[in-house]
């Protein structure tokens, strides 16, 4: 190994970064608000635009809105080697969410090129930073919608046309905020690693510092809509009421049960729940519930999407229809094998302490692993919490992950020298 | 019976009002959505001012938006007999829900006015209109707002704090549309008579154009909170989940079981449920369900109340905890028995077929028959349907009921002649 190629990143610069990212949407609370091409979203976006340029990065915004900052080390026509995650967060998220890895990303990047600069050798590839849109799914649907589009899994005309609660496309959200771009993504792209808290509690339990991803949850997501009739709660008799609520209500408990039967396994969960007109003295008229089963075991999760379809068909009856769509089908995964190894063995020669784990969250990492090789490196979430305010890693955590990622990033610019 | 004792309404006039005040807040299917305080209301309140003062009506706005309208037939000192009802709406309400019975009270006042001038003798009372403010509670709580602070039972100074769910106070809702009066209201008010649709099924079952209303059911109203814990719903463990809304699910069930022991007797609903942050990937941390127990038996109300209580004291448990708050404790009450009777033999003697009843829902008349003499006629509700914008009656049966109303505003105006 080359001596450039074990370089170090600069905490005091890391450090000020995740600063001042935590700015751009805070909550009082000490989380973030900022969803998906808010006023929030665009100021944290202008920042990254002039931390990026100013660190010498050339900035290139696709049509979704997904931001890369390329060094060009290598010379302009070669391949890049990306590292990155999302600034979108929950609309009641935590600061390193996300945000984390696009930090690391700038700070291992930066370091690359500065230990290319000191060195002698040339690298054989670039590298770059990413922060894909929409990563949350909070404000538009679906989640990890940026890179599925990179990934060509998804239509940028579809994404576009995807519309928030209050009826705004995302084409007209990015637009508003100055980030509907006219670019073209780097074409070759030769690995992509993004760094994350692991939003779980297996790191912490274990008391490792740095997890090493192998692969990722099979996930199955449905939208299932009971339509009913809407009534005035007080003078309409019971027998006349088809009430929405009530399936939705059954659902919520089945779906917990199927949880249950599997010790906890199978992870569920109804997060949403839109109740129309939810007016205190009318009967409910549509309910629209969003479910999700995640497994590690394929077999599991099948097991459980039967008894859920077959459970929801069931309820509906007494005057209230049901609708269900299938909406995310995300089957069991794996990351690429020698990306992790390089994770695992660039940790063990900086001295900290590993695991080998599944992600059960989604990330931008599994639509791109579909097409090229990705892998993800975690660090610890403090008692398993995220999507919640009170999210926290320590610096020493946060740090220790941007380190390994520039070792990462700086053995695949050599291509693997 | 005087001749001027049998006013008859005027019929175009009285169907042009119903045409003209469903204009505002209409919606595409026939429905209206026209809440307290917003500029459909305001729009519909500036048509009710415009047609009062047309009609000869000396109009009066109250603090808290209130309006009423009062032809002075008997001389400005005089008490006034008052009709009226409500011209806010639910979200997505009918035409006919509170609507009527204020256009029906202009038709009835006027034709009284006309049949006055007619006629030789001079009444003892002058008679008004009133369009109470918020009555129907969908965007400020409580229901039946206005002719609470009127009767005395909520200080005016509290309703205007309300806050609606965008932190909007009533008051300066009120001043944005401009009915943020100033005004006393009337002081001698001799009795209150509220036409309304009955918005159950009764009339319409029986065959009966006139419902005599005797009394209402018992209401009471809870606002249940579950409190847990915001989590990512992917990598947390089933184990670590505090999700409030699995308490929210089973207690949605329970309270439908309490009317099903009852055969449907004690009529029961969540028609509302808040969710936070309802976002799909996460656990639900906050639910707040609204819930109502009405019935005509005080004791099947009671239990109905402490077996709820009881359960909701149990569901505060595996790390999430419960509050609830008794909003509404409304008791089974009568009417005046004597304009009951009244409005009865009016029916009777203008042909009309008739019946008495309960009302189960809430209306001004029951807040203002603590203080003063009031009583209430229902017309029929096409199969029952309210709160639904596809609520109906007749023309034919809407005339009936402004055609007795005016018969009765008419005799109490010559203090029972």
């Amino acid at each position: 190994m080359t001596g450039n190629a074990s370089p170090r990143i600069d905490q005091a610069f890391f450090k000020r970064m995740m600063d001042e990212v935590s700015i751009f949407g805070a909550t009082a609370a000490g989380g973030l608000c900022r969803l998906t091409a808010s006023p929030e979203d665009g100021a944290a976006r202008d920042w990254l635009a002039g931390v990026l340029k100013a660190a010498g990065f050339r900035v290139v915004v696709d049509r979704v809105g997904n931001m890369f900052g390329i060094l060009d080390i290598a010379g302009p026509g070669a391949p890049v080697v990306l590292a990155g995650s999302h600034l979108d967060s929950q609309p009641f998220g935590g600061r390193f969410d996300g945000a984390y890895g696009v930090v690391a990303a700038i700070a291992a990047a930066t370091a690359v090129r500065d230990a290319v600069a000191n060195g002698k050798r040339r690298p054989a590839y670039n590298v770059g930073v990413v922060n894909w849109t929409n990563e949350e799914g909070s404000r538009f649907a679906p989640s990890t919608l940026g890179s599925n589009v990179f990934a060509g899994k998804l239509e940028a005309e579809v994404a576009l046309r995807a519309k928030d609660a209050k009826g705004v496309s995302l084409g007209e959200a990015l637009a508003a905020i100055g980030y509907s771009g006219a670019e073209q993504p780097p074409r070759h792209v030769a690995a992509y690693i993004e760094a994350h808290i692991e939003q779980g509690p297996s790191l912490e339990r274990e008391g490792k510092t740095i997890g090493v991803v192998e692969g990722n949850w099979g996930t199955v997501k449905y939208e299932v809509e009971f339509l009913g009739k809407a009534a005035h709660t007080g003078p309409t008799p019971m027998a006349q009421r088809r009430d929405a609520l009530l399936p939705a209500a059954e659902l919520v408990l089945f779906v917990r049960e199927l949880s249950n039967r599997t010790g906890g396994a199978l992870l569920s969960s109804v997060g949403r729940m839109d109740i129309a007109p939810n007016s205190t003295n009318v009967v409910a008229e549509r309910v629209r519930l969003f479910v999700e089963f995640r497994d590690r075991d394929t077999a599991r999760l099948d097991d459980a999407c039967a008894r859920f379809e077959d459970k929801v068909r069931l309820l509906g009856r007494d005057g209230v229809s049901v609708n269900m769509v299938h909406t995310v089908n995300r089957r069991p995964g794996l990351f690429d094998a020698a990306l992790a190894d390089l994770i695992e063995a660039i940790a063990a020669a900086r001295g900290y302490s590993r695991m080998r784990l599944h992600t059960v969250a989604g990330h931008d990492a599994v639509p791109l692993a579909s097409v090229l090789p990705s892998a993800m490196l975690f660090v610890p979430s403090v008692d398993g919490i995220s999507h919640n305010e009170a999210e926290f890693t320590s610096m020493e955590d946060l740090v220790a992950g941007a380190d390994v990622l520039a070792g990462v990033l700086c053995r695949l610019a050599f291509a693997g020298d």
